[in-house]
């Protein structure tokens, strides 16, 4: 597997593009993306009772396996929690894309995220995706533009590429996502698009996505709070022409490696850009007597807002650590437990066996002052593991989530 | 039942007292209550499988049933993950408060709040509490002592008291709490001392405390953060020579509902002081299919990042609210719910059967502009209702979490 300069027109056959047509008030609000041929699609969606319309209508077209040329995203404007009206307006706006481009609605797919509750600005899509259809393109910049046309409080775009050889031809995949608040373990969060030229059954893309996502943008969160309209979508148009393989050849676990690959760069690149974070905290629990347990433990460690704050006040403080894993409801013995942080300053044991060790506080300020910290979790109770990846809760996260809808 | 002005000491034969005596730097950090007669004790622990050694020790005592006659509360120190040397250190704490007052160690409890994992300064302990024991007073300004030495980063002292008749005689019970982050429901959260003169069997008592408990610290939150320390402790010494009574006695009605009165107090204060808090939120929950509903999503609602930041910024975002819910876990239909602020500046609806209401954002303003906010939720899916109280989230709890261990 290679990584490549690309987003998401990177695969053959796709063509993408994205501006502003006024929803928000000056960024971009609109995303294109378009197959030359038929594609398979995989999905995976938000758990949240609470479901955005497009997430409703595209679940629904991925569960019927037919295959898709085009997806239409637009930013600013969450169409959730917008009733039938709501529903309706997202139907109209497969309909509008579909039109332009000569082809069925049922190939189409919706996306949308912003606020919640506000009505679609029907007539500014439809004039908006009428003029932008013709600017759909397959290079560097389209895709650039494809990928700042979903972005809301994002503070820089999120793209990723790569290429494999799967059965002597080259496969490329390419993605980008949208992400950085209301961002939260346990469900697909962020918007995330990717798209492949390679030949894969639907079934087998399904898989490849689910596991992925069960990894990667199910153990992130930004702020614990699960979003109305995430999902992750793959589709694979089959353009690369290679040979079609099964779920236990080497080349699906190439191609499942690739995805994954994918997915932990965006989503890592998504508490990166976490609202108003200044540091990547990965918690890496080991030695757990169940998965279940581990990644109870790792995800609650990442979203306690006492952990979260001691963070971004670099403080050693390990007891909030201990503290928030005993309301995690995940089973450890306190008595076993060791504490460590790491980062490229060194490796630091503050807790074994249940009891702090004295340590160096300036060592615990050097470590802590870098913007990547890897808390490990040694548990000495089984085999299992499991990492979650959030971020620390500072003034900035107050700035942007106190003010986000006069902002916007 | 009257509300009288008074703290711990209110009732017949308790005495207390509170100094600094050098644990923290400046404020005051000891706390010791006496009663002059052997007391039935009931007690609610946290559920953190973290526990600190006094919540160890208490536990193990108040299901013994035996009665006891002080207690002895540091703050500055939680002597949590402390290992052994923490179990055998509180165990020294109440010998030395015994032995100072010549009762047995059995009869005193102990309570510790503060830095988690630190060693517990025992010289400083055992000369301060020698030294402050002969203190011990029935009078307010001792009362008012004694709730300042149970303080970290609260602002303001937490006390109640009233009276009421109970079989012709005039019982009194007296309260003090802190707490102020680190608040979480699903527990018996924050230290919460209550002391009556009543004459009331343990199995009464505890049962009292343990529905008060229930539908008082439980149900509010500061921060989403389980404590290793938190507990509530009723002692009833039987000053007041009352008649015993009965669980289907008026008696025991008017006693229970004293209590939940004291309780419901001293939470709401709690959350008033809650860290770095500048509004009230109570989310009232009603028209639920279960208790358990309810009350998950009347949690969640108080819990939610997004929500608080919103609150903060007097933002009407009820989009946040629905999608906090609809993550929770409680079962509601999203097509039949309403939402409505309410205050003393007035009451308006924000969301109708699943669909937003256009309101006036002056006025929306108007209430949020206010310290104490109700979010009604509306399900129509059933008669359960739950309140949950909470606070908004700002730069105050950022500042006071992200230094906290470097300032106490």
């Amino acid at each position: 597997m290679r990584i490549i300069d690309g987003g998401i027109t990177a695969a053959k056959g796709f063509l993408a593009t994205g501006a502003h047509i006024g929803i928000k008030k000056i960024k971009k609000d609109l995303s294109l993306l378009y197959s030359e041929q038929p594609a398979n699609v995989a999905g995976m969606f938000t758990q949240n009772i609470v479901r955005a319309a497009p997430v409703i209508r595209n679940e629904e077209m991925v569960k019927s396996k037919k295959k898709i040329k085009g997806i239409v995203s637009i930013s600013g404007n969450a169409n959730a929690c917008t009733g039938k009206k709501g529903i309706l307006d997202n139907q109209k706006m497969a309909e509008i894309y579909a039109e332009t481009l000569g082809i069925s609605p049922d190939e189409v797919l919706t996306a949308s995220t912003g606020i919640i509750g506000k009505e679609m600005p029907m007539c500014i899509i439809e004039e908006g995706v009428k003029k932008i259809v013709p600017q759909l393109k397959r290079d560097r910049q389209s895709s650039k533009e494809a990928a700042a046309g979903i972005i809301t409080t994002d503070t820089f775009l999120k793209e990723v590429a790569v290429e494999l050889e799967l059965g002597g031809k080259t496969v490329t995949i390419g993605a980008m996502a949208k992400g950085s608040g209301m961002i939260q373990p346990n469900m697909a969060t962020v918007l995330a698009f990717l798209a492949t030229d390679a030949v894969i059954s639907q079934e087998l893309l399904q898989k490849a996505l689910s596991d992925a996502v069960d990894i990667t943008y199910n153990m992130i969160s930004v702020d614990g709070a699960m979003s109305t309209n995430d999902m992750a979508l793959l589709l694979a148009n089959g353009m690369a022409e290679n040979e079609p393989f099964t779920e236990d050849s080497e080349d699906y676990k190439r191609f499942k490696d690739a995805i994954l690959y994918i997915n932990q760069k965006l989503s890592i690149q998504v508490v990166h850009d976490g609202e108003g974070a200044s540091k990547l905290i990965a918690a890496a629990v080991t030695g757990a007597r169940t998965k279940e347990d581990a990644r109870k433990l790792a995800k609650t460690i990442i979203n306690d807002n006492l952990v979260k704050t001691a963070m971004y006040g670099e403080d050693a403080n390990w007891g909030r650590i201990l503290a928030a894993m005993g309301g995690s409801g995940g089973f450890f013995q306190p008595e076993r437990v060791g504490i460590a942080f790491q980062n490229e300053k060194g490796y630091l044991q503050l807790m074994e066996e249940g009891h702090p060790i004295p340590f160096d506080e300036g060592k615990a300020l050097e470590i802590l002052a870098e913007r990547d910290i890897i808390i490990h979790i040694y548990l000495h109770d089984g085999v299992e593991e499991a990492i979650a990846w959030g971020c620390d809760l500072g003034h900035e996260y107050i700035r942007i989530n106190g003010e986000y809808r006069l902002r916007t």
